[in-house]
C-alpha cells in the first residue's frame, strides 16, 4: 500500500517512471531479431521491403504501442511515421500442441464456452489441449459434448472445480461471475505440474484469428515476467468512475484477465500461491470483496510486482463492456484477434459498432461445427474411433440403402441439458416424459408444459443455427422459461435421414427418475397423466416386483382448435361424437388394435394384452429399459422395434385404464412422404427389418421365432 | 510451333533452359527487399528472428518454390534447410478498391459465383469492385441478390455476354464451361480502359484467405510480366495421358486459369487481342477445338510469350481434378489460400483429403451472408438505403411493438430463379400459381407439381443452409426434377416474424404470365384448375375487358390421406359425407362465407360477390395487381388487406362455378400459436389494422369509409 499525503504523490511520481521505463523496455528492448515494416503510407523505405506480404497482421511495434490506451497507434513516439525495427515472436512448430485453459460452471457458460472453442478450431492449425475446470453440470455436458464432437486433434481434460474451490471460497466477491471467476488464481497449482504455459480464456471471448499467433507471444516475455495480459480498455481502475469509487489497486488502467498468457512454471517457482493470497488478504483488510474477482487481484499483485506481467496488444482483447474505450484500439487496427464481450448485457451491450462485433459472434454461435470436424493435415490426429472408420469404409455408395446405411453411422454431436434446469427430486415413482422433435414442432412445447406437470426429457434434432434460434424461442415463453423440470438435449443435424431412435436414445439416457413415459411429440397427454402414472406405478409395483410395461391408450383429433377432455368420460363422449377417433384408426389401425379400446372403454383395472405384429403402443417402462434399435433411420417400425424387443425380454403389457393421450393434426412429415413416394425408401426399411430380426433370433434364440412368423403375414406399415 | 525430329530436341531444350532462367529470375531476382524467414525446424538463426508473427504465410521463398510442382518445397535447391532471403510484396492500403472479375452465366453458376463471393467477404477487409460478365439469365439474378444484399464496400457491374461473345465465339471448344470459359479472354477490351489490375476468378473457386493478399503478388510482376497464374496440377498438358493424347501447347504442365491476376494495361499495350487470335487461329489449323477452353489458349500464348507469365505459388489455386497432383502443394503448407473445384463431379470428385475440403467448402454455402453485411471500419462504406436507416434508427426498442416494426422495415437478401428452370412460351390467358412457403412446407411440393401443371413462382423463406437442404431436396426428387416451368425464389431469413406479404410480393412479381393464381402453399387446387383457369380467363375478357378477381372456392379435410376429388360432383358428394368441410369451417368461417357456397354448389356460370369484413378468398388476377401489403408480418390479415384493396380499386369478385382448391391439414404454425398465445401480438397486429386503415383512407378517400365501418363491428380473427 502506498503511504498517504505527499510521500503518496512521490510513490505515485515512482509508478509512473517504473511504468515508462517497463514499456520502453517493451518498446526497444527484448529479443534480438528486427523485423521491417513500412508506415500507413506504405512507401518502400530502402531495404525495408520484407514483410508486408502480411501487414495486416500489425507489426509488432504497432502491436506494442496499441499495448497502451493512451498511445497513439497511428503514430511513432516522436509523432513522424518511419518503419520500425521490432522483435517478432515465431509460432509454434505445426504440430505442437498448445494449452487452453478454461473455467466454466453452468449451463449458459457451457454453451457459452462451445462458441469460444468453435471460434478458436475454426482458425487453429495446431493440435489443442483444452484444461477445463467445470462444476459438475459443465463437465457433465462438455464430456458428452466432446466425446460425440470428434475434432481430431482436440484433447479436453477436466478439472473439478471443488479441488480449487477452497482456495478461493474464503475470497469475499461481488462480480457476476462468482467464485468462478476466482478459480484463474488457482490454475498454476491446479493445472499438471509438467505443463509450462496456458492461455488461460474466459467463456465470453470469440477468436477472430489463428490462437497460435497468440501463443506466439510467448516468446516475447522476459526472463522474469510470466503473466501476459492486455490493459483495461475502461477507466474503472482510475477510480474516477464515481464519487467514493474504490476499484482495487493496478497499475494505470490495470490490466483485464479475459485473455492471460501464463507462464506457469515461473508463477510456481515465485511462489504464486502465497504471492496473490498475500496480497489478497492485506487489500481485504480495507477493502470490503472483489468488484472484478480474480481481475482485482491479479491486478493487485502486479501493482506490487510490475516485473511479472508482460503487457500484450490491446488486438487480443478488445473489450466491449458497456464505457469501453476499446474503439482506439480497434479502429486502427483492421485486424482483431480477440472479442471480449465483458459486459453483464454481453451482446446487448451499448456500443455503435456492436452489430459488427454481433455478427462476427453469431457467424460462430451458428456455425455448423460438424465441420470442424476437418482433419490436420501433417499431424497426427486421431481418426473417428476404430469400429465406425471401419464400417463406414466397408459401405458401399452403389448400394441403394447407402443413405439409411451411413445415418445409422453417423455419430451425432450432442450438447445435453442446452438449457438451465434443475435435477428432478428423487421421488421413487416418478416418470419422466421422455420424446424428441425438431424445428417444426417446436410449438408443441407449451401445450405439453401445461399438460405435463412433470420432469421431461426431450432430445432436439436441430443445427447450430436453429438451436440459437430455439433458445430466443423459450426466452421469449413465459410458459417455458418458468418450468425448471424440463432437459432439452440438443443433438446435431447430420445427414438426409431422421435419426428418430439415436434422438430417443439421448432423451432416455438422459431422464434422471426410476420411471420414463415414451411418447411422441404431437401426442398431449391426459392432465391427470402424470400423476396418475405415479400412483399407478406404485400400485402395481412396477419394476421392482413386476417387470411391466404400462400402455397409454392413444387417440386422435383431426381438428387444430380442441377442447382437450379433462376424463375419461369426456373422452369416450368426444369418442362417441365422432370429434375423437383411436389413434390411426383411418390410416394404420394395426399399430394400436392390440391396446384393445373397447375392452378399455369399460375397464376399472389394468389388463393385461398380448403382443401382436405392428403393435407400437405407447408405454410407461422403468428408466433401465432397452434402448431403441438406432439402426431405424426415417420414417418406420422405431417404435415397433422397440416394443418386440420388451415382449421378447418379457415385459407385460398392461394397459392402464384411466390413462390416454390425443394426437394433434399435422402434416406428414418429410419421411413418410420419402417413404410413399419412394420403393427404394420401402425396399431400404425392409432390409433393416430383416437385419433386425436376424439380430432379434441371434439374441434370443427360440423365443424370437414368434415375430418371425408374425412378419411373414402379409402387411404394409 | 516446334519444328520436328532433332531441331524439336534443341527446341526442348532451349524452352528447358528458359524456364530455368525465368524460375531462376523468380527465385534470385525481383524487387529490393529481403525477409528473413526459419525453416521448419524453426531454431532460432541469429539475426533471422523478424516475421515468424506469421509463418503461417509461407514465406516468398517457399511460396516461390511451390510454383512449380517438382520442386520440393520442404528444402531448398542445395538441399539444405537454411534461412531464405526474398522479397515479400505488400498489402494493398486499407480501402483501396480491389478488382475482381467473374464470368458468369446461368442459374447454377450464379449459385457458385454467390458462394464465391461469400468466402472472398468472410476474409476481405478492403473496399471490393465486382466486374461481372454474365448472360441474361444471371444478371438478373446477381442485380437482384447483390441490390437486396446491401453489403457496404462492394460495387458489382455488369457487362453483358452478347457484347463478349462474338470475339470468342468463332472458336471451337469442348469444354464444358462452353462459349462462356472463352471470356476470359476479351476482359482487358471489355473492362473499363482506366482499369489496370484485375483479379479473374472462376466461379468453382473458394477462398481461405484475405483476397488482399493475392493482390498483393501484382507487386512480384517485372515490368514486362502481364499475366499472374498457377501452375496445372495435373499432367494434362505433358500429354502423355493417354494414347493419342494430344493438348494445346503449354510450357511443362502449363498453367491453370482458375485464378488469374491481369495487368489489363500492359495487356493492352502489348495488343493483347491480337496476340491470342493469331495463336488461337494457328493452333486450329492442326487442333480441331480446345479441350480446356480459354485456358488451351492462355496457354499457348504464353508458351510463346513466357515474359508474360508471373508463376504465382500453388497454395494460391489448389486444384481439386481427379488425378489432382495438389497434394504435393497442400501437404506441406499449412495454410490454403484459394481451392479450385476443376472437376466437372465438382465436390463428388475423387480425392482422399475430399472431405477436409468439401467442409470448407460447406462452411462457405451454409454461411449466412446476412453477417457479411458488417461494416469496413476505417473505409468510408455506404450504409443502407437512407430512408430505411432513418426509419430504423427512429424505431424504439421499448415500444412493444418493436419486433414487429423492425421486421417490417428489414430487406431481405433475394436470390430469384435459385434452380434452372425455363421461361414460361407466352400465351395470353396463361395463369402462374404464386406461393410462398418455408422449410416445413417442403413435402408439399411434389403434390402440387402433380395438381397444377403451369407455371409457378414459389418464394421460399430459408436459411443459407435450408437453401443448401432444399436443392438436395429438389435433386432427389424426379417430379420437381422433370419440372422446367416452377421458379423458385429464396428470401433469406432475418428477424423473428414470418415476413409473409414481402415473400407473395417477391414470387408476384417473377410471375411472368399475364395472370396469377395467388394461393397458399397448404393447398392443392383441383387437377383440372390450371386449364379451367385459362379458359375462365379468355371467356369472361379477364384484364382487358374487365377488371376482377376470379374467386377460387376453398376447402378442407382434415385428413391425411385422402383422395382427391376428381370434379366438383365428387368434391360436394365429399362435403355432404362429412369428409370435406368449406376452409376453416370450424375456426373462422368469415373468411370465406362471402363465397356464398350454398350458391357454389348450384351455379353453373361465374356469379359476382360482394367484398365483406374479413373476406380472404384465393383469387386469380393479373399479375399487374397491387402488391400485398408489407407491413403484415407474422399471422394475421396478410390476405385480408389484399383483398380489401382489390375492392377499393373496384376488382369485381366473381366465382368461379367449376374452380375449387382444398387445404391439407397441418399443426398449427408458430406464428398462429404466438398470435393466439400473446396478448402482445394481437395488439400489435391491431395496431398495424389500424394503421392501414388510415393510409387505406388517406389513398381511396371516401370510398373507404366502408372498411372502416366493418372494423368497428367487434371481431376476432
Amino acid at each position: 500500500m502506498l503511504p498517504r499525503g505527499r510521500p503518496r504523490a512521490l510513490g505515485a511520481a515512482a509508478l509512473l517512471l517504473l511504468l515508462l521505463l517497463l514499456f520502453g523496455f517493451f518498446l526497444f528492448g527484448g529479443d534480438p531479431g528486427c523485423e521491417c515494416r513500412e508506415r500507413r503510407e506504405r512507401t518502400r523505405g530502402p531495404g525495408c521491403f520484407a514483410c508486408p506480404l502480411t501487414p495486416r497482421i500489425p507489426s509488432d511495434g504497432q502491436l506494442r504501442r496499441a499495448a497502451t490506451l493512451d498511445g497513439d497507434p497511428r503514430a511513432d513516439r516522436d509523432g513522424h511515421n518511419h518503419s520500425d525495427c521490432v522483435p517478432q515472436p515465431q509460432l509454434p512448430p505445426r504440430c505442437e500442441r498448445l494449452h487452453v485453459a478454461i473455467v466454466c460452471a453452468g449451463h449458459n457458460s457451457s454453451r457459452d464456452l462451445i462458441t469460444l472453442v468453435k471460434s478458436i478450431l475454426f482458425y487453429r492449425k495446431n493440435p489443442l489441449h483444452l484444461h477445463l475446470v467445470t462444476n459438475a453440470v459443465a463437465r457433465n455436458i462438455l464430456e458428452t459434448l466432446f466425446h460425440t464432437w470428434m475434432v481430431p486433434a482436440v484433447h479436453p481434460s477436466f478439472f473439478l472445480d471443488f479441488i480449487c474451490s477452497p482456495t478461493v471460497s474464503w475470497i469475499p466477491n461481488k462480480h457476476y461471475s462468482g467464485l468462478y471467476g476466482l478459480m484463474k488464481l488457482v490454475l498454476p497449482g491446479a493445472l499438471p505440474p509438467g505443463l509450462a504455459r496456458v492461455i488461460v480464456l474466459d467463456t465470453d471471448v470469440t477468436f477472430a484469428s489463428d490462437i497460435a499467433e497468440l501463443w506466439a507471444l510467448f516468446a516475447h516475455f522476459s526472463d522474469k515476467q510470466a503473466i501476459g495480459l492486455v490493459e483495461n480498455q475502461s477507466n474503472w481502475y482510475l477510480g474516477n468512475l464515481w464519487k467514493n469509487h474504490r476499484p482495487w489497486p493496478a497499475l494505470g488502467r490495470g490490466f483485464n484477465t479475459g485473455v492471460i498468457l501464463l507462464q506457469l512454471d515461473r508463477l510456481r517457482t515465485a511462489g504464486w500461491e502465497q504471492m496473490w493470497r498475500l496480497t489478497a488478504s492485506r487489500e481485504l483488510l480495507t477493502l470490503p470483496a472483489t468488484s472484478l474477482a480474480d481481475q482485482d487481484i491479479f491486478n493487485a499483485v502486479i501493482k506490487e510486482h510490475p516485473g511479472l506481467v508482460q503487457p500484450l496488444p490491446c488486438i487480443w482483447n478488445v473489450q466491449l463492456s458497456d464505457h469501453t474505450l476499446a474503439e482506439r484500439c480497434y479502429s486502427e487496427a483492421s485486424d482483431l484477434k480477440v472479442i471480449h464481450w465483458n459486459s453483464p448485457k454481453k451482446l446487448r451491450v451499448k456500443n455503435k459498432h456492436v452489430a459488427f462485433f454481433r455478427n462476427f459472434y453469431l457467424t460462430f454461435t451458428e456455425y455448423d461445427g460438424n465441420l470442424l470436424r476437418r482433419e490436420l493435415f501433417g499431424c497426427p490426429s486421431q481418426p473417428l474411433p476404430g469400429a465406425v472408420q471401419q464400417a463406414l469404409e466397408q459401405l458401399d455408395e452403389e448400394d441403394s440403402c447407402f443413405e439409411f446405411r451411413q445415418q445409422q453411422l453417423t455419430v451425432h454431436r450432442v450438447h445435453i441439458a442446452f438449457l438451465p434446469h434443475e435435477l428432478p427430486t428423487p421421488r421413487p415413482h416418478d416418470v419422466t416424459l421422455v420424446t424428441q422433435l425438431s424445428m417444426d414442432r417446436l410449438q408443441m412445447l407449451e401445450a405439453l408444459c401445461r399438460h405435463w406437470p412433470g420432469p421431461m426429457s426431450l432430445a432436439l434434432y436441430l443445427t447450430d443455427a436453429e438451436a440459437q434460434q430455439f433458445l430466443r424461442f423459450v426466452e421469449a415463453s413465459p410458459v417455458l422459461s418458468a418450468r425448471q423440470d424440463v432437459a432439452y438435449h440438443v443433438v446435431y443435424r447430420e445427414g438426409p435421414l431422421y435419426p428418430v431412435n439415436q434422438l430417443r436414445n439421448v432423451a432416455l439416457a438422459q431422464a434422471l427418475t426410476p420411471y420414463v413415459f415414451l411418447s411422441d411429440i404431437d401426442f398431449l397427454p391426459a392432465y391427470s397423466l402424470y400423476d396418475y402414472l405415479r400412483s399407478s406405478i406404485e400400485q402395481l409395483g412396477l419394476g421392482s416386483q413386476r417387470k411391466a410395461a404400462l400402455v397409454v391408450p392413444a387417440f386422435e383429433t383431426l381438428h387444430y382448435r380442441f377442447s382437450f377432455p379433462t376424463s375419461k368420460e369426456e373422452l369416450l363422449a368426444l369418442l362417441d361424437a365422432g370429434a375423437l377417433y383411436t389413434f390411426r384408426y383411418h390410416e394404420w389401425p394395426r399399430g394400436h388394435a392390440p391396446t384393445d379400446y373397447t375392452r378399455w372403454r369399460e375397464a376399472q383395472a389394468p389388463y393385461r394384452v398380448q403382443w401382436a405384429a405392428d403393435y407400437e403402443p405407447y408405454v410407461v417402462v422403468p428408466r433401465d429399459c432397452p434402448r431403441y434399435d438406432p439402426r431405424f433411420v426415417g420414417f418406420g417400425w422405431n417404435k415397433v422395434a422397440h416394443i418386440m424387443e420388451l415382449d421378447a425380454q418379457e415385459y407385460e403389457l398392461l394397459v392402464l385404464p384411466e390413462a390416454f393421450a390425443i394426437h394433434l393434426p399435422h402434416a406428414p412429415s418429410l419421411e413418410i412422404s420419402r417413404f410413399r413416394s419412394s420403393p427404394t425408401y420401402r425396399d431400404c426399411l425392409q432390409a433393416l427389418k430383416d437385419e433386425f430380426h436376424q439380430d432379434l433370433s441371434r439374441h434370443y434364440g427360440a423365443a424370437a421365432l414368434k415375430y418371425l412368423t408374425a412378419l411373414q403375414q402379409p402387411q404394409s406399415p
